[in-house]
């Protein structure tokens, strides 16, 4: 094997990354190497890009970006024991300690001492990648490439419409960037009888009802609360998925809500935000999930199961595709907000 | 109005029935009379008919048969509110007392002093019939009537499937009468994976696949549980929806899942039955639910919202349709097998 | 039967209310008349005397006051079931209407269209009040009547703490007035390990111990998290039931809780909150529960079981207990918050 | 250290075991030596002490028998994190694989290619003892040492309980040998109204009151079913607990229970088992709970938590203690059933 690769390194604490070469990583005993197939652009990484506060706090460049992945098994740690050379995978991106409260649980989405790929350690913009044992994820390989890499941010969308109980019920999803646009197909395939989408951007919003909406709405011409009662009437719906982490439509969200219902709180707001907890929440009855991650693994096993059978359609959010050495017109397209999942291949 | 009807009487205790004129029935205050536009056949309807150990025990004659119905209020009784004349309705066809600790506890479908629609009063095979208020069900003037009707099995089929938790998981759907076809279309509609479905008769399996099952196997000639083996691998199912009854499809169901699934069982073994619980249950972590009846609304109010929105398609199973006075035709249809649900006209 | 008694009168649309004499009411055909043994103030009361902003909303003078109650059936309207005369009651506060989108689907306490005794109709600080068949509760005649009357507020604090699956688990209870008191006894019979209540009047926070607490804190003198810290480590509490609407409360209360926690609120903050939604429940991944009324009546069967089988020790919350001409001094108490219950006695 | 030491060792497949000198185990880089300080006597045991069927397809002699351990840490295998030398532990008996599919989504209780400490490897009836790191359990050293040994069937009862959500509710535990008592003192605990418990062996009754049973009966001499009619009238009971593996004792714990309750199962029977699943299962809408195990590790924290704070009172069930090497006493006690939990002193 050759021993250098290309990457997308995060070279300075500025805006931008470079596309360079650099050395092939060595592994662990409980590490894995692989061939990156394919590899998509999360909303973290245009944060990681763009350098913001959060970015700022998180990342010591230079560091190779990226998380969301798929690709091949070419060399596994001496302990490994859960994948071996020729495996296809992917990846969760939360690196569990294992030891804590949440872990011992079974919650390690949500470890206290968690790491993050592509954040506190290099990622997987780049031909080859080092994966965790704890964090791979065997992949059947009859899944397409691309839609193996974005089962990372179908899990998010899994588990923020699996707390909804969607089932036949009345669903309002705010917010239909990438994860929001998959959230809208998998409360499809949940069997959510009508959805309802809100988004400002209108490339997002054609995109919604190729992801399976009933109903889409510009939270920008309409009133929010007003579609719900035009579409819902005086019920409202059963269930908001808050994918946007816009305070209003956080707020009208959970307005929109029937009491006794629910709401998954996945977009973050950059702010605190006021809420009227009296009226909207205690009065109400209704339950708010603050979503992050995925299970590990019964999320994983579900996505795998969604597309191994092909009972989810991901192809409408994969709406461009470019080389890896190309990044930055995907952070461009980012930026714009005109587009679904962008996929880098190396 | 005119006062007489034409309607399907079980005259006296043995086999059969006869199609005869009788009284239009008057209301009490608490009742709702209405005019039936479409009703269907259910197993016990059949058993009524052939006058078996259960109808014996349960059924008074004379009495009209039939309990699935869809039709229009033409009145309604002095204290009734949940309807107005012209309504389309459908009914439950579970009576509870209303004061019995399920009753008070919001099981109203498992009440301890249940009586039922053309069991133990007048049913709907008939051109007029009388509804109680408590079990009314104002159904969305968008559904096609033979869909109404037949929301009573769909309910059964969606309380089955629910406890399931079937999203994303693997399902094994044991017997496909008329309301395990339902099923089928409703693990489907609620994002199953990979549906199995195990069934003697040709005609049925064949319904099956245009349910949406993925695979159909015949249990008298091959192996369920290798059936299980080859789709599914060591694993097992997630679920077992048990809709047959048979004593092979229940233990071979409840076999088939991994440990710590679930199994619903709605099909009614005629006999007690032998189980190994050590290994097949308690070892295994399994959750066995048994299902009755359909929950009172709130099973409703999905099986309304997915026919209203067509999030399930109910068309296939429908397989006849008929005069209501030609119902020892459908009788006989039943008795063979070669059927899903057969509507009768008045 | 004399045609008078005695009642506390909201007579007029400001501060206060009087103790005259009125016509005993006559009952409808779904009402039930009862002698009132024992009548409970509650918070919305004492605002409903001081004619505070929600009171001036919501109440049309001249009004009996009063809703927490237990009394003798002494005449039942035509239609009624549930109770008859000479039979021990206590009564739901929430009146529902039946036929909304929540009373069809069990959810009668947050009905849509709901009124509240003592609100919207005639109170039960008198001597006669009438209650609503749908509200009547049967109540073991071995409890005792001054507990009899306060399973109503019981039930509010069994709401609040059952989401919190306090089985084995570490629990912050914010706020210790009458029902946060009970809460504490409830969290206590329900198996919580560790129960911290933070509350800031001291007669309330002597009484937390008395009511079952572990450690108790004045959120005025000490800072909440650090006792947190102190006591249950860097992991938190699993659960926070917030019993006092303080806007501090709410937020170190949510705080508090380890990922994947859940925290009730029962508490009415005056005004809109500011939360950190992004780091105090997205990415901690928990659950804020609203909650408001009892379950109708899968939570009085729960209050009535503890009370009649002594599984739970309210006694100490029971603090005053005067005539029911008394209580002006009951609302000076509730005032000064040196009490917990205070029972008037017609 | 010294090089050996006694252990209770299975020698011969046959019935019986020896007390003798054999060398003390070394660790492997995943492994931990501890210092026995308290073992204790489980059923299955006594299965192996006596070489049934059960134990004769499970156990390959020469082997060291028991599970069940307190003790502290005096050496850690290389890899080792959880715990370090001091530490006082106790142990998790079912040693998961890590990779199936029940390991993958975080029930490793239920492992597909389990192993069990003292069944596939030497167990804890010795002076010093090998733990897996995975089974580790960090206990708090306040937790007194036996106490801390019988964390592993506190956790069966715990298990057993939960599901049945037994808060203000009526329950039935059939069966109290040593985990049928531990289970009543966790569903009073856990806040049960009202605890019947069915023993026919005395000294077992006896104890089961002071454990908190309210009413405790002999099956030989009354019928069960109409000792929950006398006590809880037609309603039955809402949950049944069923800890005796006995055909009666699970067939009548099923009929106890009201329509829309939860049996769990933990006792196993020894042969298949025939049950009318139509009338008592099906019809009644119940849900029936296979236990084995104890969830890694969520059900720990709660065991550790009630002890830790006293919160559950095991005392009474810790009927006898004596020196490991009169552990045939033991077995003699175990065999007649006059015993709660027996404690070894290495």
């Amino acid at each position: 094997m050759k021993n250098k690769m290309h990457a997308i390194v995060k070279e300075k604490p500025e805006y931008g990354a470079v596309y360079k070469e650099v050395e092939i990583p060595e592994i662990g005993p409980e590490q894995i190497l692989i061939q990156v197939k394919s590899t998509s652009i999360c909303g973290s990484d245009f944060h990681i890009y763009k350098w913001n506060k959060w970015a700022q706090d998180n990342i010591e460049p230079p560091q190779i970006m990226g998380h969301e992945v798929a690709g091949d098994v070419i060399e596994v740690g001496s302990r490994v024991q859960k994948v071996k050379k020729g495996d296809f995978v992917s990846s969760e991106t939360h690196i569990p300690c294992g030891h804590c409260y949440q872990c011992e649980t079974g919650q390690e989405h949500i470890c206290r001492n968690m790491k993050i790929l592509g954040v506190h350690q290099d990622g997987v913009f780049a031909e080859y990648a080092v994966l965790e044992e704890v964090d791979v994820w065997k992949t059947d390989p009859s899944i397409n490439k691309d839609f193996a890499s974005i089962q990372e941010p179908l899990g998010n969308a899994i588990d923020t419409i699996l707390p909804g109980e969607v089932a036949g019920k009345d669903v309002l999803i705010t917010g239909a960037g990438p994860v929001g646009l998959i959230a809208i197909a998998v409360a499809n395939t949940f069997g959510a009888a009508n959805i309802l989408v809100s988004e400002p951007n209108e490339y997002r919003r054609n995109l919604s009802y190729e992801m399976g909406a009933d109903h889409v709405v510009n939270p920008i011409e309409v009133n929010l609360l007003e579609a719900v009662q035009d579409i819902f009437g005086n019920k409202g719906v059963d269930f908001t998925a808050e994918m946007s982490g816009h305070p209003d439509a956080i707020r009208d969200g959970i307005k929109a809500v029937t009491p006794g219902g629910i709401v998954s709180l996945l977009g973050l707001p950059d702010d605190k935000l006021s809420l009227d907890l009296t009226n909207d929440i205690i009065f109400k009855n209704i339950k708010v999930v603050g979503i992050t991650g995925r299970k590990m693994f019964s999320t994983w096993h579900i996505a795998n199961n969604l597309l191994k059978n092909e009972k989810i359609n991901l192809s409408p959010v994969i709406t461009h595709k470019m080389p890896l050495k190309d990044f930055e017109k995907g952070m461009k397209l980012m930026e714009e907000g005109n587009c679904g999942k962008i996929i880098l291949k190396p």
